[in-house]
């Protein structure tokens, strides 16, 4: 039987879900690929440390530049994250004509131009299936059978640990401290959860789909991104009565020649099939022409769904090679000169319904004064509710706004807290009730 | 600029809507094969009829053997539906060493294997993504990503007609006739409604369905198929009521070497995401060793998603011929001699809750009877509705049945109907509320 040798950097929860994979499902690979995908070498820090993957005839070592370099090797899988020396490894594994698969989201965000314009010149594959909601297999859809539409929206739930921790606040009525501890507790949040609850992470993904889809480079700096550390259980409960759930939503658009990317907590309409995306499971959404919108919803991390993607990966490259075939496909479906750099759309100029929560004492005439500020800042009130009633004390004062141009309303919310009625900041979320 | 040049076999709908597609997004794809697709000859049966197709320099001609042996032609698109003579025209194109698309499930459900023994032979590839659930690439990702996993269940509404039909029945609590009516009116069902009412559709889908995920013959007669006919609105209703939706659910499970494949309508819980799957949208639900459970959902069927299928399938067959030679990825997925022939689990012995709903004389002793009936078939009833009060007229005796196999069910139910205390057929579906 004919092989395809892989190389592996990192051999962390990951790379030993892929090690298992291989082994386990070999079978099945070879019936469908005619071919072996072997593991030859695997580079490690620390070489003396134990682990649970059995004997597969592989060399360990500390030397990743033996990894790199090994003739033999044709498919480097980049497992180390970050961005540096992932970075430079990934770039020399292409110098020396190894295609390359990786789940390194940030790496790509960030270096990612510089990463595909080496592989264009090296006619090599750099594939990346893992780093977008983990099993779901969107990434290939976009490059594969959908390619053929013009993308207008590409919107997704796509940070497991916010959803998590937003499921456990919904149903359990815990606040964000809580809820975060105990996804901690479960390994769905690092010990520094800054990255994934602050949308970071879903911002690099969020800029992967977005360059993929509308076949445009986005700076990631660019895209708007908030995270859920704010998020309230008053406003989750606030959201169950309105018929909503509260979702940390990725959004992309494509406007004209205009992109719209950001990363915000939003309400979703319980009726929305988002909405039922519950706990660490992932959602992406596309719409595209022709296809129109294709949702697609499963677990967005954890060892076997994310060693499912990377191996995916694997035999998609190991087809290539053994029908003597060079690269196929670009990194980003585009090829490298159509990859055009549009300009991003402020997101103060976008427009959507808002949900205010203002904390103010109940008394006569505040309602009037926060209308008003609204009001002259061509915010229109669609509701309002005040369900306390308990004379001088902070009570929450709940606004729903007809749709109003996101800079409008920061302009209106700053005018409110100039007033010196409210005794918190004031809590604004989007309501996404026509997503695509 | 290179050049891939296609021929077409039938202008309908579909054929419309890819000659459409080609013409409006030719720069997108592009930007992403570096080539261009050209539609050379198109086939059709009258030459004279009038068609919005615009003039893309193609022939249309009424002579398919001068489409199908051009050898300027690497492509050829099957939309001729049917089982002959589009059989044979895909056969000989395969012959002449062309690479064949196609829509059409019922001729791969029927022929499949004798077509994908010449693609083998030719070393051409045969897609068919179109065929399954229209613009949801599910094919291509059971064959792509997610290819190194070993499947245990597919399942999912794969028709737009029947679903639209029983959404219709829920939201306006339409009879059965009603509602297939308005689908008649708006274009979603055919004049003759027959293989979209009683599952055939589904069932030729669920075959390939069958096929692709478990790698495995399946004769199309050996699955068990039942439509929507049958389901009356008083069903529909008692579903509302105790949390349901009725769905018609085409379901493939592998257990060990044996394989379950049928076509049911059955109760789908509410907050289980195939509940809101509403309309002429399908849904494919997916799970895989390491994925997990995926699910895709979107349009099912229609000129543009369908037309975005056939499309990405050209792209991809046109990716392998500018990269390299002969084919890259089987019809299956699974290598030709790879495929097994597993037997078919028969549908008595799967094991359901059931609905179950008796037309009978409300009289005392009755429920005794039929619950006695039940018994003695090993079926154990967890709960019983009997609404209407008037005696001696016939009312509705509504069963919900804990676990129990199939075939017992079908025993009491023939049982209970030798009685002589029914009034019509006895009502039964499955419950299906531990969908993986």
């Amino acid at each position: 039987m004919r092989v395809v040798n892989v190389g592996m950097l990192g051999l962390g929860t990951v790379g030993t879900g892929v090690v298992r994979l291989l082994a386990e499902n070999s079978s099945i690979i070879e019936e469908k690929l005619g071919a072996r995908l072997i593991l030859k070498r695997i580079a490690v820090r620390d070489t003396k440390k134990a682990r649970d993957i059995g004997d597969g005839g592989w060399e360990i070592t500390s030397d990743i530049d033996s990894v790199i370099a090994d003739p033999g090797i044709s498919i480097i899988v980049e497992l180390i994250g970050g961005y540096s020396p992932a970075r430079e490894y990934v770039l020399a594994a292409i110098q020396n004509g190894k295609n390359v698969v990786t789940a390194n989201k940030a790496l790509l965000a960030f270096h990612g131009d510089e990463i595909y314009a080496a592989a264009e010149r090296a006619q090599v594959e750099v594939r990346y299936e893992a780093a977008v909601a983990g099993g779901i297999p969107v990434l290939s859809a976009i490059k594969g059978n959908m390619c053929a539409n013009r993308f207008w929206t590409v919107l997704g739930i796509l940070n497991g640990t916010c959803n998590y921790i937003l499921t456990r606040m919904t149903r359990e009525g815990a606040d964000f401290a809580a809820a975060l501890k105990k996804a901690q507790e479960l390994g769905y949040a690092e010990a520094d959860p800054t990255f994934d609850i602050e949308g970071i992470d879903t911002a690099h993904k969020l800029c992967l789909l977005v360059s993929l889809c509308f076949g445009t480079r986005i700076d990631f700096k660019e895209i708007h991104t908030e995270g859920i550390s704010s998020v309230s259980s008053l406003d989750i409960d606030y959201a169950a009565r309105c018929g909503y759930r509260i979702k940390l939503l990725a959004i992309g658009k494509r406007h004209g020649n205009l992109v719209e990317a950001r990363v915000q907590p939003a309400m979703v309409p319980m009726d929305d099939p988002l909405a039922a995306i519950d706990g660490v499971y992932n959602a992406v959404r596309i719409t595209g022409d022709y296809a129109g919108t294709v949702m697609f919803s499963g677990r967005g991390a954890g060892m076997a769904p994310t060693s499912s993607a990377v191996v995916g990966d694997l035999v998609a490259v190991a087809r290539n090679i053994l029908t003597g075939r060079g690269r196929r496909i670009a990194p980003l479906g585009f090829l490298d000169g159509k990859i055009a750099t549009l300009p991003v759309k402020p997101v103060g100029d976008t427009i959507s319904k808002y949900y205010l929560r203002f904390s103010v004492a109940d008394r006569p005439g505040i309602l009037a004064r926060i209308a008003g500020a609204l009001g002259s800042n061509q915010v229109s009130v669609k509701s309002a509710i005040q369900t306390s009633k308990r004379v001088g004390e902070a009570v929450p004062l709940v606004i729903v706004t007809h749709e109003a141009m996101e800079r409008d309303v920061r302009k209106a919310i700053d005018m409110v807290e100039s007033l010196g009625i409210t005794s918190q900041r004031v809590a604004m979320l989007r309501i996404e009730d026509d997503l695509a």
